[in-house]
């Protein structure tokens, strides 16, 4: 996708700046419409060393207000990010609705930078590319614009700023080590950067900018820019369809098929407990120094006991080590950004332990129930599930989901007693007795999502919990038993 | 207050578990009445090295529900965070109202450590101290509850306990070069807590538990906890009461006294703007290189032209170093906490550039005017609002504030202008026209401000704007004098 440029005749200036300000214009202009209209834009800037990446976005930047834009450098994000998965940085990112954010490099450079350090494998590289295009999949199809733009200099033309850079004391310090060997291997690197792009260009398309001709990059980059917000207003904030792809599932049972009178009697509760969180313990310290990131979600019907059931999870960690995090309504800043924005930035580091109390499949239950989300979007849902926790075990995390199941008996049982007993009635409300009306229906949303997201790597467990305690011991020996394993593989782990 | 404790008689663990369990059944109770009273409380468990502060916690959550509390641990906060305030991670990790968030030490550990090891001034850790006091302050005044528990074991404790873990291989890790460091220096290390907890004990008082005697711990925390919360919900949130605190301030003149007519003719504004800005791009190299970080803050009447100012001086920064931060009304979340939690977390990292498009002000005009918080909370804001930019000039920031400021006719007739033109209709809202009729409230309310926080680290400068464009060389000026002066004070400049 790089070639040579045809230096050609000089750039029309005058022309070129009549264009930078009429698309200016109408770029101002379409700021109220993309508020109005509740669009996204996000605009990722890659290119070489001083391509004048940075220059590009101020010029892009300098008429829209403040209020509807933001300029993320993932470049400067510290060696921390490193415990958190490859996308983390660019998925927490991401505009609200309305707003633009420009990327100054992205995941593309961070891609290309690792596989030529030989930092990540190619098997992991591939893995990368992959995740890419399902993360740039999954935005647009959840009506984001993407814009994808690559500022491109020949060799002497880099050579020259570089120097030019250098020559001076005032800007010396701009030019990093890092530049000097791009540089260096400026053919290695055109390779990858090509065969980068060729590889993630079907989704959303590449643009290349002549980084050598200035005020034609302005100018092109707005016009695309503009062209892209204008061509998306037309037609609407866009909903991707559904679509199939293979998995490894699990075979689950139908919730009707499972056989609830599983029993523990206390005695025998308490001595399995100990034992089972005294391990617990132990492995949470190998976890930690292995640095492998566990993610364990609950679901469950109401008053199945899930409170409980994450309690005696929890007790043997280390407070240090693990976080417990409840999911509610989404927040105003949450709605406004693509469904699992508030789960990517709650995930945990590696070697801790987040335990999700409610997860990422409310997208397939209640806003599917609720009408909270179109049709398309959730039953888009199951293969983008699919696709996140795939990336979440890529990088080395142990992901288990628990459904924590009862039958509409006890449930109506447990709500009479909190209805009954003052200090657990904060625990029942309204929406629960609602809820609980539209039983049949939700069963056969939780049938769907057991059967379309039990993958191999992060598989459903129903945990029968008409007995509570039964269903302790059972999701603890699950969490040990699963990290036993997982510690014993990753005996020098290392993180993606 | 850290004294030898008399071994005494063995614990009597049959009496201490009934008292735990009792406190615990208290404890469950209190969420629901904390979240109704939606009291937040802070609770900071520092102490000695193997001192058990991890799993005192661990035992005071244990029956906690997860959605009521977070345990945070400063101590994993990687370097990066140096480039933020000292107090940093302890703003950004206090609770919602509702909620308790356990600190696995914080403050204590932060200061006393680095005091230890030399990385800070004497001078400079008075200054902590003081600010310890103001943030703890400020955040009870605000309705939080704070305990401050100290676990404390002896020098003999200590080195058994640091012994029998490095004697297993399982838990050898845990002990650090620092912990072996504080072991060998124990008696300097109790001076300093010692002394450090005397200079912070007068509005928060300090209990030190005895980590020798587990059982007595638990139960002494949890009657700390449960009491501090009994007493906090019998009389209500706490409101703080106003006080006086001197600060070195400018004269500032009335907003009726300002003069409005200053202008300048075009060419001599595409003159100056371009001299301006082209300097103020060379300076934030400057900034950049010594780290400086810089606030700058924007208040003014609706229509004064601020987000046209704003573009100016933001055109010429090189957007990986700078960011705007529009505020607009608080979201639950951050409602839900004390009022400047929401722009320290927003703060800039050192070296980089930060715009507030409004700020923390708002609490002392249209909070105040629209009765959003108490009159005690807005009379209060002054001091403590000068506190905290005190806080961040302390840490090396440079704080400028910009009133932009136009008269009522001005602002009419561009009113008119905007709702007569179709692309800046978006501009102008109904609460717009309310809150001109309260221009004279409004008013009252700026002079007031203008007179108690024009500090002489954080001063105010009224900026004429009935003509935009002499507003935007004076605002461009007054940013590139200031940070001229910074730079050049700053020769070797050394973060905080």
């Amino acid at each position: 996708m790089l070639k040579d440029y045809d230096p050609g005749k000089p750039e029309d200036k005058r022309k070129l700046n009549d264009e930078i300000k009429t698309r200016r214009a109408e770029l101002l202009g379409q700021q109220q419409q993309l508020r109005d209209a509740k669009v996204p834009v996000l605009v990722l800037v890659e290119g070489w060393a001083a391509a004048g990446k940075g220059s590009l976005i101020k010029e892009l930047i300098s008429e829209i207000d403040p209020r509807f834009y933001n300029v993320v450098s993932p470049a400067v994000i510290p060696e921390k990010e490193a415990r958190y998965p490859f996308l983390y940085p660019y998925a927490s990112a991401i505009p609200e609705n309305g707003k633009i954010v420009f990327l100054d490099s992205g995941w593309m450079e961070d891609c290309v930078r690792k596989v030529m350090r030989r930092e990540i494998t190619q098997a992991e590289y591939k893995r990368r590319v992959r995740q890419v295009c399902e993360f740039e999949r999954q935005l647009r199809d959840g009506g984001y614009i993407i814009i994808k733009l690559f500022v491109h200099i020949d060799r002497k033309e880099q050579e020259e700023r570089l120097a030019s850079l250098l020559g001076q004391a005032d800007t010396e310090w701009r030019v990093t080590a890092e530049d000097m060997w791009q540089h260096r291997e400026y053919k290695r690197f055109r390779e990858a950067y090509d065969s980068f792009m060729e590889d993630t260009d079907t989704t959303i398309p590449w643009h290349v900018l002549n980084g050598g001709r200035r005020k034609e990059a302005i100018s092109g980059a707005l016009k695309l820019l503009t062209g892209g917000i204008a061509k998306a207003l037309e037609h609407g904030r866009y909903v991707g369809e559904p679509f199939e792809e293979d998995f490894p599932l699990k075979k689950m049972p139908r919730l009707a098929d499972v056989d609830l009178s599983p029993s523990i009697d206390e005695e025998d509760y308490r001595k399995q407990l100990k034992k089972l969180q005294a391990r617990l313990s132990e492995l949470h310290n190998v976890v930690y120094r292995k640095k492998i990131p566990v993610v364990i979600c609950y679901e469950g019907w109401d008053a199945a006991g899930k409170g409980g059931n994450i309690r005696r999870v929890a007790y043997p960690l280390d407070p240090r080590g693990f976080d417990v995090r409840p999911i509610a309504s989404p927040e105003p800043h949450e709605i406004n950004r693509q469904y699992l924005w508030r789960f990517w930035t709650r995930l945990p580091r590696s070697g801790h332990i987040c335990i999700f109390d409610r997860t990422w499949y409310g997208r397939v239950m209640v806003e599917r129930l609720e009408g909270f989300c179109t049709e398309k979007d959730w039953q888009r849902a199951y293969n983008e599930i699919n696709e996140f926790e795939r990336q979440l075990t890529e990088w080395g995390a142990v992901v288990i989901k628990f459904w924590i199941h009862i039958d509409q008996e006890t449930q109506l049982a447990r709500f009479t007693e909190r209805q009954n007993t003052p200090e657990k009635q904060w625990k029942i409300t309204e929406e629960d007795w609602r809820n609980r009306e539209k039983w049949p229906q939700y069963e056969v949303a939780v049938d769907e999502m057991l059967q379309k997201t039990s993958t191999e790597n992060a598989p459903w467990y129903i945990i029968e919990s008409n007995d509570k305690l039964y269903a302790r011991i059972k999701a603890l020996r699950i969490v040990v038993e699963t990290l036993e394993k997982a510690c014993k593989e990753r005996m020098a782990f290392d993180l993606n």
